[in-house]
């Protein structure tokens, strides 16, 4: 399980500019209003672990509040 | 550097607890309005993660950039 972590916070850093130019993008056409692109990328990823980590929530619970979080966050 | 994240993980797991709690203390006085308080802490806390492995910010500048993050999320 230990060894699954690392794996997980590797697949975090390599998302971060992949994330980082969604972010980028949807701002540059005024889908969203973001000033901190980089606190905002820091947060989508990293912050869903706690939810990923989490066994008692079903995978399709875990997409579906994870999204609803988006949306509050994004104001969309 | 793989044990320091290892122990990053392990304090966001111990912080998980307190930080729901005053994500709902805050619901409940009305100075903030959140609909799902497992998913806000888990974002809260686990988001800070990339910016905290991030070596090439000051620790001042980290902290007042999470800052600002945190009164955009709550909207304060």
């Amino acid at each position: 399980i230990k060894f699954h972590n690392l794996l997980t916070l590797n697949v975090c850093e390599k998302l971060f500019p992949i994330v980082s130019e969604i972010i980028e993008r949807a701002n540059y056409t005024n889908e969203i209003q973001v000033n901190d692109v980089e606190m905002y990328a820091s947060f989508c990823i990293y912050g869903q672990l706690g939810i990923i980590l989490n066994t008692d929530i079903s995978i399709k619970e875990k997409s579906s509040r994870i999204k609803a979080f988006f949306r509050d966050l994004f104001r969309l």
